[in-house]
């Protein structure tokens, strides 16, 4: 159930001191082969870490034989000298597996503004390599937790090929896309432009529609490597399929950990005139602290979603949203319904449902509510 | 120092009942002439509370005689029988008054989604009738509190004219507007037109760069009343500048209120390309929850303050912006700058400067820290 699952690929996670709790830090995922073919989707932030800038470019030419992780450290906003810092951790990589450095992508996450303790760091990829086993995917995805509460991989066995994966991330969690890295794995046969179409497809109904806190990060990263180790060549939708799946479950477990938070809001919007339209309401809604804090508070405060409502484009008539918390149809037309007392909001799951009334598209995003625990843990996060 | 200082104005608040509380919830302001040019400026949230509906087409005329204003509720997402609550509100004003119903302008405030008191409220507008005064003021200030701490007010003494107003808000303080109410009057010389222009651009430059956490309100309104009073005509100029200067001192004493905030921060953003790029700058970081409550935890966390100006289409290179904070230049050149440690953070008041190199332009976004408190408070508002 990790990125070790499919066929070919081995990982490691070793403590080489960067965090200062001395836990596991660093990361690598090997792939053996027969086939290197890869994709990256990144953060669509404009101040983007070094290893974004870094990676984003080894994904350009489709081939990829490690990825080498860090928590500790985002390598953000480190100028000149923190890409540098990338590169010699590529070529340090590449020197020992004896490839190019060109086939190594590199992905940090922490603090933003800090260069990475190099010679620290740079022994423990040494280690790691050493270390990468073909059931070393748990200790992988245990390396790359920062905020994480839990390590979170999965595995999505398809027809005679395998999807495997593994998350970090736990708060800056907005599209474009949540703050954190993911690697995917299969041994499916696939050459890197179906890998890319399938990657980028997944992405979009899953990633981009997971909004924690609205925060945008500098180091997303979402990797997909396919070594084509179980010899079978699946059709391009169905690879779309096992890797949407995987996502899909990834997200739900960022979601489900994100920082502070006591609720998984679901806000599935519609019958909108378009998807975007329904997104564009779906995410006004999880954005806005008013209705995350009503939440927390078990409160089923439906005035809050439609304000959130009206800042969008979107088409619709005001008089004619309709707004159901957890079933209970508590907004009618624009105006109060069911009663708000005959909401159950005790559990964690919370599931919004915005009618527009304007067309048959739709759109779920995904977000928190926003907690005492969200603030005290971000208020006190660099120091 | 109220909306009674300018001649001419008579004003009261009461207690009708529409507060649990018992406090004052229902207030006048009356224009006695001899001019009733009047203009307003409304929120653009799309879902729009019955009283801006109503207001909005009163100040299309150009002509205010009586505004009457009620906190314990805001008559949004109401429906039709909402609106004609409103309507009865002005009507019964009006008839009191003997004048039209279409110059009498209706604000409202209060939980959304619920339907006034309506017997309650006529009797407590027939008494704010009764008791108006030309040193009543103070007394409206107060009734239209929900969860303002205390009341505000202003006055400004210009060149032989006055501009004196009040505010309301606390919360869901965003640009387009805050949510507030906010009413000035002026007893200068100066047409419909005139007043219109003049309190547009008054909003534009004030109120509409507070955005204290990001939620936009159904119910914002800012009304301006000119009765002439004082014989004085002043340019144009001149008059922009005294209502610029009360929507100003109003705006502060907002920010200085918002929910549950520990700190007031200004968000200076300098040498932008446009002021446009500036404003979009100063927003994405005014409403970054990570910004919120790393200053919340007295942490200069720049990097979060760069990656949230990495979200926006402001012209800037990544590598060239310098980030100030209480005078310490801690980001310089997109990287660290001045040690961390060295920013004192320990006062209400933050300043924040960020260099974007990339022209001339400049704007100032004020905004408030994400506290447990604005958590605590926004999670149990309606119960």
């Amino acid at each position: 159930m990790t990125t070790t699952s499919p066929k070919g690929f081995r990982a490691a996670g070793v403590a080489a001191g960067l965090k200062a709790s001395g836990g596991l830090d660093v990361a690598v995922v090997l792939n053996d082969g027969p086939r290197y073919d890869a994709a990256g989707v990144f953060t669509s932030n404009r101040v983007q870490a070094a290893p974004v800038l870094w990676s984003r470019e080894v994904v350009r030419h489709g081939q990829v034989r490690a990825v080498v992780l860090n928590s500790g450290g985002a390598n953000a906003c480190t100028g000149a000298a923190g890409f540098q810092d990338t590169h010699a951790t590529a070529e340090h990589t590449a020197a020992a597996l004896g490839v190019g450095a060109a086939e190594v992508a590199v992905c940090s996450t922490g603090l933003i503004g800090e260069r990475l303790p190099m010679p620290a760091l740079l022994t423990g990829v040494t280690e790691a390599l050493e270390k990468a086993e073909t059931d070393g995917g748990a200790s992988a995805a245990e390396a790359i937790m920062t905020t994480d509460s839990r390590p979170k991989n999965v595995a999505i066995a398809a027809n005679g090929f395998t999807v495997g994966g593994m998350a970090k991330g736990a708060g800056m969690l907005a599209p474009g896309l949540a703050t954190m890295l993911v690697v995917l794995t299969t041994d499916a046969v696939a050459d890197a432009s179906t890998v890319d179409t399938v990657l980028r497809e997944a992405c979009r109904l899953t990633f981009d529609r997971l909004d924690s806190d609205g925060c945008m990060s500098t180091n997303d990263t979402v990797l997909l490597l396919a070594n084509g180790a179980s010899g079978v060549a699946p059709s391009t939708k169905e690879l779309a399929a096992a890797v949407t799946a995987a996502c899909e479950d990834l997200a739900a477990q960022l979601q489900s950990d994100a920082e502070g938070s006591t609720k998984d809001i679901a806000i599935a919007v519609t019958n909108a005139a378009t998807e975007a339209d329904a997104v564009e309401v779906g995410r006004a809604v999880a954005r806005s602290n008013l209705v995350k804090t009503a939440f927390f508070g078990n409160d089923p405060n439906w005035g809050r979603i439609l304000s959130a409502i009206g800042t969008t484009r979107a088409a619709f008539d005001p008089d004619g949203i309709d707004v159901a918390i957890n079933g209970v149809p508590i907004c009618v037309g624009g105006a109060a319904g069911a009663d708000r007392s005959t909401v159950d909001l005790s559990g964690r799951a919370v599931d919004v449902t915005i009618d527009l009334h304007a067309g048959d598209a739709a759109a779920t995003i995904r977000t928190n509510d926003l907690s005492l625990a969200y603030v005290h843990e971000n208020s006190a996060y660099s120091t």
